[in-house]
């Protein structure tokens, strides 16, 4: 391209159901001409919402009009509250209303909230349809828009009502990342020091070195946060699609997270990479008091989320009820949850995951009562 | 076992999602022994409707007690119109107060509506739980119930809402048939003889002479019906899970069925059943004026149909607006119109059926004008 960009591809391994992931800069402007022959027709919808279709939109619909691609265009409310079964049903009746077939495809612009209910939307509209991924959020690019995992939430909790559904292609165009706002940001890197607290040391070295430059806005740093970590989550989501092992290592935090989300109420109190962020310190000093892994990994872990601005526990988040009991059973209703039994993504070590099913609910519930805001 | 019971086992060859399919008397009754060792935990949740309920659950019920299987009842309303996503919304939020985990497993013991809803339920709730499917109609017994197609109505139309979704088992209870109203056994009985006027037509020479007693109740007759109807499903889903081809075969009759039911209302005016007859003869009629098949295999199939007195035309069918151009509405929107091209079954005789995109339009609305209420 005569713009010099750099762009990355990495491909996720799913057989029949492969497909590839574009990292870069101007991938927006660029999207028609990469999603032109990977379409079944050349008809799309678009679905995002009014915070990035401000900054992204009509690039996006511009590109795909110079490549004769037929297109409408749903603006939804930002925020988690769009994940409703409603908004489900708003939108297959508008896809119906618009005539939607099995060859149309969905495009999802924005960040996690828009990509999994798109992705959902095109699961079970006439029995699944393909849909392509923009992620325009750091959580996105880096967790959510990869792997396949569609969903809403139910008033139960996040995520409980979805399917697996991988997308035809995943654009994500690290230039978008710069209209974020800074917390937002803060959030998705949650999410990429995740991936070196699973298994990867030397990242979780790269973070500590170059996690200011990654949310300060250095483009470089940026393209190697989201390609490792994409290039991590691809490898484990080849392996097991569909959550039956090893895939359960990407929710480390996210037993304690979702559980602090669902009390704090999935809003701006409190985002989803900072409960990330909270339960991934949560998970290693669980594993502390377990004896599997040494107080300075905790400190490390927790001197690196400091750092950078994470919040590493609940003070000033205000919750309804913040009980050791009531975020307990917000934990039991995990999806991963069987037979009674909670899921933990413990650790040996930074880097050094893996998947337990035998905590002593004592050593729970004392942690639990211990992270309350004092 | 000590009643003598004979049971056919089938299996639906879908690798690592195949299984079996039982047709015979008493399975109601033998149900948790049947599906114990198939559970991923001894915990299922039982969704059926108030018809049902009064004939089956009991047995269902005491025969699940009897195997130290948890289990949780609701007991929905009958009709088409609880395939909704309102219901679909209700049910998930039922199962996820329950404490539902993706060890549990639905049972669906009902009709074509109560298995079209409980496999989509299942295959939405925690991204996908186990579902066994217990038929209880005719119609459900020898076509929804097998080959993994799930979903729910919009107000567009039927099922363009759902999902792929294979069940751990089919128990097809001959003895629940018992319990059918006339009508609606004759309604499943069209979807019995479509499988000879696809690619059998032994079988349909068989449904001449025997159909009469499948209808009033010989229990040989009806399992050998329920048998064949069956494994003939059966291996056209195995080739084709995700109807990309031939799968497409079964429809025979649904293009035209479902745009009649479409405007008749999904009610008890038009049984779906009633509607496949009317469509599976529309088929035929077409196909006779494409040249393609004679007026005497035409008049064949509409002599079987009246004979058994299933309907073989509009006439006497209230819909708020029979028009030729209302009904090639709904038939534009069928599923499997792809770039605004409509998907025919046609036949070049009886047995003799094929997919075709080419059907001239002319053609078609001449035949739509035909068969409007005079």
């Amino acid at each position: 391209m005569t713009s010099g960009t750099l762009t990355t591809r990495l491909n996720v391994d799913l057989g029949t159901r492969a497909y590839n992931i574009e990292i870069g800069t101007g991938l927006i402007a660029a999207a028609g001409a990469k999603v032109r022959d990977l379409l079944p027709t050349p008809r799309v919808f678009v679905i995002t919402d009014t915070n990035v279709a401000d900054h992204w939109l009509e690039k996006l619909t511009t590109s795909l009009d110079d490549n004769a691609i037929r297109f409408a265009v749903k603006v939804l409310a930002p925020g988690e509250q769009t994940k409703s079964m409603a908004q489900v049903e708003e939108l297959t009746h508008w896809l119906l209303d618009q005539g939607v077939d099995r060859k149309s495809t969905l495009i999802a612009l924005g960040g996690g909230v828009i990509g999994d209910l798109t992705g959902f939307v095109a699961a079970i509209t006439l029995r699944g349809i393909p849909f392509i991924q923009i992620p325009t959020t750091l959580l996105a690019q880096v967790d959510s828009s990869v792997g396949g995992k569609t969903g809403i939430d139910t008033r139960h909790g996040k995520n409980l009502v979805g399917a697996f559904h991988q997308p035809l292609l995943v654009l994500a165009d690290t230039g978008a990342l710069d209209t974020l706002h800074r917390r937002q940001l803060l959030a998705g890197y949650a999410e990429v020091v995740k991936y070196g607290l699973i298994n990867d040391p030397e990242f979780f070295e790269w973070c500590e070195v170059n996690g200011q430059a990654v949310i300060d806005g250095d483009p470089a740093s940026r393209r190697r946060a989201v390609e490792v970590s994409c290039r991590a989550k691809a490898a484990i989501v080849a392996n097991d699609e569909r959550e039956t092992g090893d895939r359960a290592l990407l929710n480390l935090g996210h037993t304690f997270g979702h559980a602090i989300e669902a009390e704090a109420g999935f809003g701006d109190q409190l985002l989803h990479g900072e409960a990330v962020a909270i339960g991934s310190l949560c998970a290693f000093e669980l594993s502390r008091r377990l004896e599997l892994c040494t107080g300075q990994d905790v400190e490390r872990v927790r001197a690196h989320m400091t750092a950078v601005g994470l919040p590493t526990g609940l003070d000033g988040i205000a919750g309804p009820g913040w009980t050791a009991d009531v975020i307990h059973g917000h934990m039991a209703r995990d999806k991963k949850t069987e037979d009674g039994r909670m899921t933990f993504i413990l650790a040996r070590g930074i880097g050094k995951s893996f998947i337990s099913r035998d905590v002593a609910m004592d050593t729970l519930n004392d942690l639990l009562s211990d992270i309350l805001p004092k």
